[in-house]
């Protein structure tokens, strides 16, 4: 398997990035191509920590230049388009062309799913990709799709991220009639703006064909205390529900960091839950989870979080190598038909 | 002062209102109308540790009865019109007749909005009256608004929505020149939904005129961690995001829970932090917490957590003096002007 990575998106480009991918193609043995201003990766490549990982993969590893770089100041739906010699545009059309299984960027998300969404295109039927990630819940891990790709959304769009959520828990985390809820202001059926209510009918009827395992609506509460196994629900408050989970987890985190070091007590009983606390930590810990992959594309495009740093790139393109064996776009295209609503002046061109 | 309290309303009705009521009108000095079938809160004040508590501020504390309760079965949007003989109608009515200084219900959040909309009014002017709710951060503490009362909203009820909640940390909270932030999915301009992007230039253009000190967009994650003391959002995004922080943190809580009962050793240790782990339980409860007012209503209307206990009534009822004595609505009688937009075919029945 070779995975694309863009070396040149996110916050800690290109040098963590670099650092990440040759750990990921080490301990996976993998082939990986870094895409981005060839001096710079090369660059990185000789740093001696890097160097000496680089040493036992380099057979492996293939660099691409790519000359432009796309920053958080292009707009995202013009990027690709504008920059198509940046690493992130060069990535996908290396995608298209076969010269790899997936493409793994932690660039602007807005530029990828639109590039994406461009130059990979959407599997047939697929009104709108999604973002999703896979958060830690009690006794159990929800996917909150989608997460940030489309502040605006259809009912629709809504059934179509049930469905590909569905798919993914159920080939991804080997979930059994993964459940559905619906993000809402409430439990009861009637609760939520308009897309809310038609969304649930879209989605009760879906669970009473028996396509989805639909268990109605759910509160934002309700997300990390393990009622649902899919979480749906428009990008903007997926977007929202994401940063207010890490949010009120670092405030958390933070309070308790204080309560352990007030004194010498205190920071007794910290040695002796340490063990535990890492634990903790590490479970509300998105650098854990790794890359969300842009549900929909065509072919495999992995988003890595924009502050990703070598360890969170090295879990991304782990997650990319399991999307990409589990076979989630060829079940959402064998299963399109039950995924659209009829659309009576269907003119292609959302397809 | 005279606090009107729905005896009914609430998963704990009558008997932790009852309690709580009593309670606070012992602590505060102050005289409580309980509205609610009176046989049953008679019998509950005469449950021995109320009794007690009652038999010491007896004097100021006034039954009226009200035969019908207002379930959450109850439609929101007619429950106060079908049903006039309710504690919380009833309740509405006395504060309209000078009764009493103020107004707290536990009950459905829906039905007390649109019955204080419909029987005490919204102040002139003003569009939507909203819930909002004090949120532990760091460093501060932020009031999101509206964290419940319009899943669907215009630009101008977000203006409005800033501007009340800005008044409220001012005279509330003592904070000078709140800082406001609109809740988006991005800090950058441009971001979010036509909703947010509208929301946006009415918010800096009250900032640049000096009427509110408007910070930009917020994500999430920024609520709990200290950057604004208002964050404006439309009720559905408030909604999902209040609950959200209470999921997260009862997650992590109870996973510090069993970290701490593992072994005798980690019990030990929990023992060591106690004091620190008690304080920040209870920064993160909202019992502690109390009611949140019905802001844009012209008279004071608290909405207590419909799972209050005695503990939380309490705290509501203390909310409530303070809201009452505060002046609030005055002020935002006083600036109406600034937070209306000009409407080309004012009927005045919006009003």
């Amino acid at each position: 398997m070779n995975m694309i990575i863009d070396a040149m998106g996110g916050d800690h480009a290109p040098g963590e990035i670099v650092k990440g991918a040759v750990q990921a193609a080490q301990e996976f043995g993998l082939s990986i191509t870094l895409v981005g201003r060839q001096a710079e990766v090369e660059q990185c490549l000789r740093q001696p920590e890097v160097e000496r990982i680089y040493a036992g993969c380099r057979p492996r590893v293939t660099l691409v230049d790519a000359p432009e770089v796309i920053t958080m100041e292009d707009h995202p739906a013009t990027a690709v388009r504008e920059k198509p010699n940046s690493s992130m545009a060069v990535g996908m059309r290396l995608l298209n062309e076969g010269k790899g299984d997936c493409l793994i960027s932690a660039g602007s998300t807005g530029a990828l799913l639109t590039g994406a969404t461009l130059l990979n295109k959407r599997i047939r039927g697929i009104r709108r990709a999604a973002l999703s990630t896979m958060l830690p819940a009690k006794g159990c891990k929800t996917l909150l799709i989608d997460c940030g790709a489309n502040a605006e959304c259809t009912a629709e769009y809504l059934l179509q991220f049930a469905f590909m959520g569905s798919f993914y828990m159920e080939q991804m985390a080997g979930v059994a009639r993964p459940r559905v809820g619906l993000v809402n202001n409430g439990t009861e059926e009637g609760k939520g703006a308009p897309l809310q209510k038609e969304a649930y009918a879209l989605l009760r009827r879906a669970g009473e064909e028996g396509r989805l395992h639909f268990v109605g609506n759910i509160e934002g509460r309700d997300v990390l205390l393990g009622g649902v196994d899919v979480a749906v629900c428009d990008g903007f408050t997926g977007n929202v529900l994401l940063k207010c989970v890490e949010g009120t987890a670092l405030y958390l985190m933070s309070m308790l960091k204080d309560l352990f070091y007030e004194n010498t007590r205190t920071k007794l009983a910290a040695l002796m839950v340490k063990p535990g606390l890492q634990q903790m930590k590490s479970k509300v810990d998105y650098k854990e989870v790794g890359g969300a992959p842009l549900l929909g594309i065509s072919k495999p495009v992995i988003k890595a979080h924009g502050s990703s740093d070598a360890r969170a790139i090295r879990s991304a393109v782990e997650q990319a190598m399991i999307y990409t064996k589990a076979g989630i776009i060829r079940r959402i295209e064998e299963n399109i038909s039950h995924m659209t609503l009829a659309r009576p002046n269907q003119t292609g061109k959302e397809q």
